[in-house]
């Protein structure tokens, strides 16, 4: 494997009461997931874990042990629930400290708010000893990186701020590139094709996702690749099998 | 701790590279997790797992080892990619075997239709050895239960089919029940209230969630309990506390 062939991956700890209790329904793993194959980077694994340290201390470790990158989404507000500063501190061994210029950004922020900087308001300047920030337009309180672990609201449409002032700084590998095909069929039907060419090119996957839609069975197939060449390959070889098979297909996907 | 205070948990494994890549927007999770609350089981903690063998297994027997519950959703179809109930089998130490009453489901559901009961969808009727069958009204191929361990359909709508199957049949705790009380504020005005409120409520849990919309700011808090009594205390608790600072508050969340 050449250095330019190195997979580059990461965890996601998503910490949050409101997930596990079905309250609130997770949009930042998709978010995170496309933003990440964006900069060459694979999403390997993600974990929900409750608002308990020793629950996201575990997560943490596991996940940065064994990818690139460890991003966190959640627990990084005022209240007495946001404790993700405290556990990532600890799973990474450093102290929390006061960032001052996280400090000097809330001071701002809160100079003409009812109540101004309050104690529990200065709770989001605090970081594991170490760490830089990453900026937040929305809410003045930032996001936190140290490293290769990145800690990030979960308020989806302020995550997406801290994703957009991270773009192209984080290093990564060649882009998983994907092009489907859509099929009205039962995906029983061609399981046997699937098989067969995924098996004869190596460098692609091809995922089968079934749908029913205005009554009637489909499925669409993802074929995924980090090379265009081997990508076009496989889709000329899935697409010749349908039409030998008989079948209509769709490019793009239905 | 009585009988009826054992707190029952369960852990899920989402099995699919399609959640992971970001293309999939997770239903499930939010799904199986109200589900769960209403059979008075907590949702402890939710992985999500590439269509790796080995990545399966280690989810599975970490998350069934910590929790009363295991479930699973995806990789249950007839395609290449689908290798849960052999994942699911090597985690448990058991073969793989074809489960008769499977077998006769899918030959009537595939009777009419074209090609038959081909070997493709003749997996679906594999099960770990031990295993009985969830009923699926919606595509014939059936989930499966194994003692505590349950594997379901990745597509959400059969989830829920399944689900439904299996409403009632699983034993539970008293359910967590939840008030909520939304507050067109910012809640870093009222973390010392939020953590006080709490602390002084020992069998409750106080969550904040925090939103913003029609431009402005404002939170919910979510107070979450086994016990009515001390949920109604609580929440009287918050309400004078919130009355006594001077902030309207909307009963029931906004």
């Amino acid at each position: 494997m050449t250095s330019s062939d190195k997979i580059w991956t990461a965890g996601l700890v998503i910490i949050g009461d409101e997930i596990l209790s079905g309250r609130t329904h997770d949009k930042n793993i998709a978010q995170i997931a496309s933003w990440l194959q964006v900069q060459g980077i694979r999403l390997s694994e993600v974990r929900v874990v409750a608002d308990v340290e020793d629950r996201i201390v575990e997560a943490v470790n596991a996940l940065r042990a064994a990818n690139d990158y460890l991003f966190t989404t959640g627990g990084i507000g005022p209240t007495h629930d946001d404790i993700t500063v405290d556990a990532v501190s600890a799973a990474l061994g450093v102290p929390v400290v006061v960032h001052p210029e996280a400090r000097a950004i809330l001071e701002r922020y809160y100079a003409d708010k009812p109540g101004g900087l309050t104690d529990a308001r200065l709770r989001m300047a605090r970081v594991p000893e170490g760490a830089e920030l990453i900026p937040n337009r929305k809410t003045g309180a930032p996001g936190i990186r140290r490293g290769n672990v990145i800690l990030m609201a979960g308020v989806p449409h302020i995550t997406a701020g801290m994703l957009d002032a991270l773009t192209g700084k984080l290093e990564g590998g060649a882009p998983l590139i994907a092009e489907t095909i859509g099929c009205w069929i039962a995906e029983s039907e061609v399981a046997n094709l699937l098989r067969e060419v995924e098996k004869a090119h190596e460098n692609c996957q091809i995922g089968s996702y079934p749908f029913f839609r205005e009554g009637k069975v489909g499925a669409n197939f993802v074929i995924r690749s980090t090379r265009q060449e081997d990508l076009s390959s496989c889709v000329d070889s899935l697409t010749d099998g349908l039409a030998t098979h008989g079948y209509d297909f769709t490019p793009g996907g239905i």
